[in-house]
């Protein structure tokens, strides 16, 4: 593996019984790399993937393709209608997914995909579910430098919230606080494509648009297919997902 | 009302448009005082109550109650199925409710009726509904004088909610952070039993019980029926859902 990769810090191979991490797999690229490379550091892995209505539902078949293809056998597909709460277009079809916005808006302004307290909500109940499991860790894909300017993504916000998982938590209060792994944080989604094909991933498995067919064929406009786009360009890898591939 | 009980600090009175607080509504005594305060307190209230799957699912049907009592028209009702992670009483019927706990153990250790991360998970949903909504305020009743021991009823816990409630939203990233306001957390229940009747509130509507009969009925053991018991005769106010009452 590419030594500038993150390698699965803390390991858990070897150790008996196996520790248990919760992954939030999505479907999308971040969080299917993330589960392999839970996988390769040795983690027992619990994936969950949540149903919040979201437009690009299909993600949802994506997350059960990539569990059955890494050997997940727990894996929870838990509903949450976040589109009772509105407000994003990732849950409101009225709101349009923008398209080919220039490159240097991305994560200079908030766009109208940002979903409200998303990534606290699934991290709250990936918490939940890890102290439920007796899991150690809880990991996820988010990154903070080939995104799309969403707050909820960025080193800063992980260590509020692994702060407040000791507090929150029995495990926590007990001296066994629930890990936040977070490995895709600082990567660039080139190092992100070229990590996912070193720990044997499929790409094809996985979806990244906001906007998809309903066929689920990826649109090619909106903000992640194209930070997906430019990440397998620039790691020289050719994506199976991408449009007219 | 009296001198030693919280007024809705801030107050929301007078301002124009209103200024709207979600208010975490479980169907109990201690939420209901809270939504009956933000209300006293000028505040425009919409109310969040979540469908856990809890053995006391009944609490429900109070909080539909308590929000047409008060005057809550904007009631959200939404289900998260906990009882699909377990490790809690009050999502497991097979794990035993405790009965007429020492009362020397309330506080001290964290009972089977911690639901992992409940807390956290109502109050990323409760963030979630108030950005989408443009709230500028979280209300919850939370205690952590007359309680069962729960890590996340804390005052520390919710510090650490709120700075990452700074760090997780658009609106915390521009500026206009969502508060989080926990009036009762260092009350006692007798003064919760108190501030809920000088508010006007109708404590008949509430119930606290964990463990009720199918027709609704509280069991009177369980540390919920028995804190509310021991703060309505602290307080002297007669409770018109005591066991036999």
């Amino acid at each position: 593996m590419n030594a500038d990769l993150p390698k699965a810090v803390p390991t858990a191979a070897g150790t008996c019984p196996p520790r248990r991490a919760v992954v939030l797999l999505s479907g999308g690229l971040d969080s299917a790399t993330v589960a392999a490379w839970a996988i390769d550091g040795g983690w027992e892995v619990t994936a969950l993937s949540i149903d919040y209505t979201q437009r690009h539902r299909c993600e949802l078949d994506a997350a059960r393709a990539v569990a059955l293809h890494l050997g997940i056998v727990d894996h929870v597909v838990l509903p949450v209608d976040l589109a009772a709460f509105g407000g994003s277009a990732l849950v409101d079809p009225t709101i349009p997914v923008p398209r080919d916005r220039p490159e240097e808006w991305l994560a200079r302004e908030i766009p109208v995909t940002y979903v409200p307290a998303r990534n606290t909500v699934f991290l709250a109940l990936a918490l939940a579910l890890a102290e439920a499991r007796g899991a150690e860790a809880i990991a996820l894909g988010v990154n903070s430098i080939d995104y799309s300017g969403y707050p909820d993504c960025r080193p800063e916000y992980l260590d509020a919230f692994r702060r407040l998982a000791i507090l929150a938590t029995k495990a926590g209060v007990e001296g066994r606080p629930i890990e936040i792994l977070a490995p895709l944080v600082e990567l660039t989604k080139a190092q992100i494509v070229t990590l996912g094909r070193d720990l044997g991933l499929d790409p094809g498995l996985t979806t990244s648009c906001y906007d998809p067919t309903p066929e689920g064929r990826p649109c090619g406009h909106c903000d992640s297919c194209r930070l997906r786009a430019a990440g397998f360009a620039a790691a020289g890898v050719v994506d199976p997902r991408a449009t007219g591939g």
